[in-house]
């Protein structure tokens, strides 16, 4: 497999250089070729060339199978120009692969329900994908601008659009508990009326898909209520942005989670969690969210479950044996949290046992 | 006072009938005059006057201190023409008035604090007050349309109008924790960037209020994991939408909740709650939010604060004693839940209890 590395800003350099350890470790047990070549983006894009992605980037990434993303944004970019805003980067690199659909999976780990925000029973069934779309909507509506003491976006959506996400959505869903909840505000806006109509009619075409249509303060309310009865929640870019971010602060454990952007000629993968200057460079950040952004990309672009199968076991295998990091550590634990290093290590080492074990035991 | 009284659909009409009993009470129990008009709002209207709100209403509750709004939609309703949508008539009822700034305050009542979706160490100290803006953004922006397969809406926002839902949060802030928090997706939206830059403008005038600006997906994980940390959250319309309803997830207790539009000609209070046609006729709708829009209609509105209080405490008292609807009943409660007649008349007694004992105690 050829991976592009987009290590980015804040503590994103240290979590892409901890999912890479693991991936070689895993590609190295099989006896797999991985080939990685690193790029800058963001801020340190801005440093080092100038804007925060470069056409030299972009053409590395549209001929890699896929792209790793840490993190994007910088405090000192607050006042830069749009352009030479960290995140112009990660909106442009979208668009540039053509990335429309972006996957972001929620479930509490096993090992770590006592670190969720919710009561453990209410947590505990939480396992929800937000399918969202990502190459339209509010984010790339045109006309926008500001102008004499008024600033205006536009929101738009055509059919084609709506269809090819919801597609997506069902097509996760058939193989999960086959349930899409469409999230819009069709009350209000014609937007939503129009994806309303399309998500109808594409739930059509799975019969075996329960399908229902929610308004979006409704959905964040359920979210907030009962998160165990989403299974896969298709929403608009914005509405997406919004929910997914949700769905992390209520399985408690935002920097575990991972995510996928496909449909394009390459796909994009990214931890949920920001670049969080505040810990940047203190080795404390947690590395599950990069590492199941790689276990996304073994099993999405790899075509390689089992070694995405092997890292999820290693991971859930040492917050077994109670390992954290400062984010998802709680005064109830045993022991001290560790640093990225030291969790990343672990992941590496029960990598290792699962594939000697395999060895010896001929499996 | 003057008050209109727009029952609206579904269980609208049964919890505005609770409101209106208790608020009779309350007045009686001072001797104080209380006038009150009743009108046909939303689908109940379109029934019987073939528009969800005629300009005879409006003009109605334009001549009033007050309006009190149940709730409005209805099933039927679902593919009828855009105009006759109950959701119309409630929009262009802000618009009439002129209502640009919503107060939707959330917080888990002391008798519920088991009710809530939180742990309970977790929700205890929850306590916020969204602001939304309610006159502009994206809900009324033109153009707006459909055609040929696209739909488009636009979202715009004027510095005066942003200006004045920022002085709102504030003067809300002083009377509270004075800690305002500014939502806004300013990384991307070019109206957000007006919105965070004019809320910094005005955060100067108010120097005992720490202010911070948050981005949108941001503040949705935040309400999630650690909702006490917010005490006035301010907002755009739609996000607003959303983060209230969140809000009120969070606090476990959508069903308490009350709202007051404020700003235009007469001051405009509403349940949080929607219409719940699934419960509408069964008696069993919770009337604290339509009982909580009153408490907030006498403070703001009716300057009768100690009126508010005594109805505030006579329902706590009602919670104390293990009253509970349905919405709020969990398999812990010692007695089965009651319905809304059978919890307002304990509220009205608790209330009369209130009133007699100050009476003879001299008070
Ligand atoms: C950084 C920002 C532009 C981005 C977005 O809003 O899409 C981020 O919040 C995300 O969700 O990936
Ligand atoms: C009914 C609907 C138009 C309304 C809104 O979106 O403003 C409702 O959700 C609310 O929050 O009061």
């Amino acid at each position: 497999m050829r991976l592009v590395v987009l290590p980015g800003d804040g503590v994103g350099p240290e979590v892409t250089t901890a999912a890479v350890r693991v991936l070689r470790a895993a590609f190295a047990s099989r006896g797999l070729p991985l080939d990685i070549a690193t790029r800058a983006v963001g801020w340190a894009a801005v440093q080092t060339e100038g804007a925060p992605l470069t056409d030299d980037t972009i053409d590395a990434c549209r001929a890699a199978d896929a792209v790793l993303l840490g993190a994007v944004g910088h405090p000192d970019a607050e006042h830069a120009p749009a352009h030479l805003r960290p995140e112009a980067g990660l909106l442009a690199l979208r668009q540039a692969l053509g990335c429309w659909g972006n996957l972001r999976p929620a479930r509490v780990p096993d090992g770590l329900i006592g670190a969720s925000a919710l009561r453990a029973d209410r947590a505990r069934g939480t396992d929800l994908v937000v399918v969202r779309e990502l190459g339209g909507g509010l984010y790339y509506g045109e006309p926008r601008g500001d102008d004499r003491g008024r600033a205006w976006n536009t929101l738009s959506y055509t059919e084609d659009e709506v269809r090819r996400i919801a597609h997506l959505a069902f097509r996760v869903a058939s193989e999960r508990r086959r349930r899409v909840t469409s999230v819009d505000k069709a009350n209000v806006l014609e937007t939503s009326k129009l994806w309303r109509r399309v998500a109808e009619e594409v739930a059509l075409q799975y019969p075996e898909v329960i399908f229902e249509s929610m308004l979006v303060d409704r959905a964040a309310m359920e979210l907030a209520l009962r998160p165990s009865r989403f299974d896969v929640v298709l929403t608009s870019n914005l509405f997406g942005d919004i929910l997914s971010d949700q769905a992390a602060g209520v399985v408690g454990s935002l920097g575990a989670l991972g995510s996928a952007s496909v449909g394009g000629d390459t796909d994009l993968y990214e931890p949920v969690h920001g670049s969080a200057p505040d810990i940047a460079g203190t080795g404390r950040a947690n590395p599950m969210g990069a590492i199941a952004s790689v276990t996304l990309m073994l099993r999405t672009t790899g075509g390689l479950p089992e070694l995405a199968d092997d890292i999820d076991a290693s991971v859930e295998a040492c917050l077994g044996d109670g390992l954290r990091t400062d984010d998802l550590a709680t005064p109830a634990d045993a022991s001290p949290p560790v640093g990225t290093h030291a969790f990343t290590s672990a992941v590496v080492d029960r990598l290792g046992a699962r594939v000697s074990r395999r060895v010896v035991g001929g499996a």
